[in-house]
């Protein structure tokens, strides 16, 4: 379970920082025995938000593409739980555009919601798919990316 | 999926630094598309290692604890990818205990290895589970962290 | 993975045959190695699906609820796969409603398709929370139900 | 959740009766709001001793094989509940050996424990990776199936 704790720390995402959304729906099995959305599972939330733009808009094709996208560091702060039946509306921006890498920022909100419920951060290093090398970014996904950024 | 890319940073947490372990299973849908554990995953590892010790070693009754640890925040590196079947070793440290938190690291290493594969910081804040209110650390877990910080 | 296989059974359930209908999003990690939505996961929409509707017509409170559903046994027929980032709908029927316990199928279909791509069986058994000792299953829910019979 | 009624059915498999075990861990995230192992996870569990089977004894790379299992039905009974930190022996046997195709069944036990608490129905059918047509199986792979038919 994860959730909102007063601490001292930048204030959640809003919902105008994000350019691209899409939706997600919980499942049963997202929650866990505290009877909400547990922690690990916004990490899925988060990993398809990205992986969703880079494939329709990105043109990222996931079984072929020779240059894929590996990740160094992820993290995510959470500020108010999730339970399902939860609908979730997820957010997209890119925080910084490397020639190799780009930093996504992921906010996680209820509908309609401002502030976001979850907020966090990933990292992909682009990569030769054979030998994990770094590669610099597809032209149209870079292009995509920019739009975000 | 997760892997090993150059970039500057704190190199990989060691074996010595951690005082508690268990070992891990990786499952079939562990892997992702790419081959490798899908990074997500690695946070259910995460979780998996620091509840273990909660439950064996600090008591805590995950069914009827009137005092249960929530989580404002997760980050996790990654250096090297597990794949299944992989088995994964996972260290426990805490690296700051306070009066109603705690944050923890986490290793996961391969049999034997001496540095991390993926290492990650977790916060825990301790509160009531009825109101959500942070409260102080129930003393019996307060001294099984202590044995690890 | 799970797949399309030319073998002797009854066809797929139709569109026709289910009289509720929710939503489901895939997700990065579904996919296993093989690039297709693992056979595990076609379970949790499955269960998400037959939950739903136990919360949002039939009234379950699942936090606090004193009788619960458990599981004997399930089963899935898979004959066409999805891969995220596919959206899904998910149709419900009941097909066997007794006293204490209730059979469930639940398709699982692309958007607008008339076949399912797959098919599951799921039988609840209603219990006390706090016993596991079977009980009529309350007269809310059995209406409910009553309703997809 | 799944759990143990008593409803008239085939008895739980027992251990004698499969020739492969390997050990599983339990994650936090398995148990779900009603505290245990969530019914869905037992499928992973499944597909975890089978495929571990069939790559360390069959020879199976998931990577790069020409033939690869696809899975039309599974099914699953489930007798009395595991619950994270519950660890877990995972059975094998062949229950059918066809010439493109296979059955198994899986045990899933407490350690040392002599009835299974669930037992799960699983097929394979052999395809070729690159169209999904049948093919026969594997020489290496059939004989390693044969052993614990």
């Amino acid at each position: 379970m994860s959730g909102a704790v007063a601490i001292e720390r930048r204030p959640p995402a809003r919902r105008s920082e994000f350019g691209y959304f899409i939706d997600i729906t919980t499942r049963w099995m997202d929650n866990d025995v505290y009877g909400h959305v547990n922690n690990v599972v916004y990490y899925a939330y988060i990993d398809t938000v990205i992986n969703r733009y880079l494939i329709d808009v990105g043109g990222l094709e996931i079984h072929t593409a020779p240059v894929i996208g590996i990740t160094p560091e992820t993290s995510c702060r959470f500020h108010r739980a999730f339970a399902y039946p939860d609908k979730i509306e997820g957010g997209l921006r890119v925080v910084r555009l490397g020639a190799k890498s780009a930093t996504y920022e992921v906010g996680l909100f209820g509908p309609g919601e401002t502030d976001a419920r979850a907020d966090g951060l990933f990292t992909h290093v682009f990569v030769a798919r054979a030998t994990h090398r770094p590669v610099a970014i597809p032209e149209t996904l870079r292009a995509a990316l920019a739009r975000l950024a």
